[in-house]
């Protein structure tokens, strides 16, 4: 019978600046082949160092205006990861990031940081972050993994964050079933599915459960092929909500 | 160790108007207490009849307007099932349902319908729909388990659709991570997760791989409480997207 699995990686250490995730990773889990890794953007951050004290930072005029009564230091980080500023209702802003990713703060999050004064940006490039852990991971255990960089966003119009993929290597990250037709004949139009954003879904819903695991396995079905999650943004062309 | 399992439901019939989803679910799944049983929507439509076929359908003016070169008879529906037009682009129309859900075509959906003229609206109550199962469910084989009804929505700005939850029966569809305090005492605040649009998006992994499967189980989550899927829309006052 199919059917899928989601495997907490338990027993890794605090993560740090210059970690070797992969490596981690390798140690304290049973990959198999086709397995999708997908790892907590926080982890990815922390080990490529991608965090500031908000000691060194020095807020601006604007800033000070979008923080209401918050730290306008945090909103001056937050101003220098986006690109464009989507909606504000102090001290929640949605933002564009340089990537390309709406959401809130652009992705600048103060829990889980490594200390109370310190904020953790997105990674630089998740995509290229998720492919080292893939390499290191295929180094290591001779598995060809699919490796999911997640992180958790709002959504308009609906209460609650979700997980979904930032950074993708290894699969592809839409599952394109145009063409294909429902038992009618009638051809399934419109139905891309973004597979990687629900893979991440699922590896959260073992994570939230096993607090603190930053890491969990979505085993059962067998990726391959390349992918990024630069495919998952919308282009703006066809962005109805731009 | 924690682990989640999703199961597809397999051997269900074709489901027309009058089945009974419960009794087929109870027939054709080995359930255990505390599982999730996600149903898509489509065949919840189709056991409750909710169907319209084209013929009986007259296009009014607006709907001819917005068609462009699409069958005006389908928008047509899709006005009629919208309270609010989000936005349009020819033949797209993003629309609140009476519900409170937006998403396209107000829900309407001509995949997987009975037929090649006839068109699939969402429940009329998918939370007495999920509950509906879940009672059968409980009466039949003696567990009690969580149901979702699940449908797949486009997000603004992300491409590709995901499944999320529109009716709940048997768990809390948030999960209020507020208050909480992570592992440097720091408060993991607006962290309230959308734990069943997750575990809608998990089931659907498994639907998608095994095709035309209309029902799948989450295991492990063992899930309890009560809870709608009411709670997993945005209050009015709060959207930053209305």
């Amino acid at each position: 019978m199919t059917e899928l699995r989601v495997l907490p990686v338990e027993g890794l250490p605090e993560i740090a600046e210059g970690d070797d995730l992969g490596a981690l990773i390798a140690e304290h889990a049973q990959l198999e082949a086709g397995d999708v890794v997908v790892v907590s953007q926080k982890v990815v951050s922390k080990a490529e160092g991608r965090v500031v004290r908000l000691a060194d930072v020095e807020a601006s005029e604007r800033a000070r205006a979008l923080a209401g009564d918050h730290d306008p230091r945090q909103l001056e980080v937050i101003l220098s990861e986006a690109t464009r500023i989507v909606r504000t209702r102090a001290p929640l802003v949605i933002a564009e990031t340089r990537h390309g990713f709406v959401c809130a703060s652009a992705g600048v999050d103060a829990s889980n940081a490594p200390g109370p004064d310190t904020l953790v940006l997105l990674p630089a490039d998740p995509d290229a972050s998720a492919e080292a852990i893939r390499l290191t991971l295929r180094e290591r255990t001779g598995k060809n993994v699919g490796v999911i960089v997640s992180d958790s966003f709002g959504r308009p119009w609906r209460n609650g964050i979700v997980d979904v993929a930032i950074g993708v290597a290894g699969l592809r990250p839409l599952e394109d079933w145009r063409g294909r037709r429902d038992r009618n004949g009638y051809e399934l139009r419109a139905t891309v599915v973004a597979v990687a954003d629900e893979i991440a879904a699922a590896a959260e819903l073992v994570r939230a459960k096993t607090a603190g695991v930053p890491v969990a396995i979505v085993r059962g079905l067998d990726v391959s092929g390349e992918g990024s999650g630069r495919e998952l943004l919308m282009p703006p062309e066809r962005d109805m909500f731009r």
